[in-house]
């Protein structure tokens, strides 16, 4: 997504369920030396992740930040998690980035998605 | 949180897994009549359910919007779900407010939380 600011907005859809969410909602100190690098490069690691599926991200100016990934299964999700330069991102961020954060991490039962042009209910 | 606009910021903590969280992820068309004080309403509405646990929100200006509601179990969703209310307020949204919207509902396995001054890990 940071690979294309100039695409139109749109959350990630639905899937067929079970998959695997990550909901990640922080506020963040002032120092934010380097978070900007570190970020896109988590994006471009992820993406590499076998059952990655995709990730919404927003932001309140000088408020929350809500992030949310999506993993075909937990496996794929494991490995997101313990990969050692996203385990080192994670460790500066505590040390750095964050002044709290909390970490969800559930398996999706039901979804939904509607546009204006079409909508689907996987479950 | 509509109540308290001066309180200071803070992610929705960890709870002890097993819980529900239903994640909305949407955008907005530029028709936005009305949609305030109904956010507001719903925002009054939900707390009242039992077993609700809290809400966490955050939108990206002309982007993206993401609400993550937590909820003790599914009966609490369900309940929710199905509020009279609610579910006039989401016929409104799809004609009126929403350009898309994605909707995820999944059971929390594992949770984090991080501060600066505590941390705590419930699973």
């Amino acid at each position: 997504m940071s690979d294309h600011p100039e695409a139109p907005v749109a959350p990630v859809p639905a899937f067929e369920p079970p998959y695997y969410l990550a909901v990640f909602t922080s506020v963040k100190t002032q120092d934010l030396s380097g978070y900007r690098e570190t970020n896109a490069r988590m994006e471009e690691l992820v993406q590499k992740i076998p059952g990655y599926l995709g990730m919404d991200h927003a932001q309140t100016p000088g408020g929350l930040s809500v992030t949310v990934g999506y993993f075909r299964d937990a496996d794929a999700l494991a490995e997101w998690r313990t990969d050692a330069e996203h385990r080192a991102a994670q460790r500066r961020g505590r040390a750095e980035w964050y002044e709290s954060y909390t970490l969800h991490v559930a398996k999706v039962e039901r979804s939904y998605a509607f546009s204006r042009t079409e909508s689907a209910e996987t479950a």
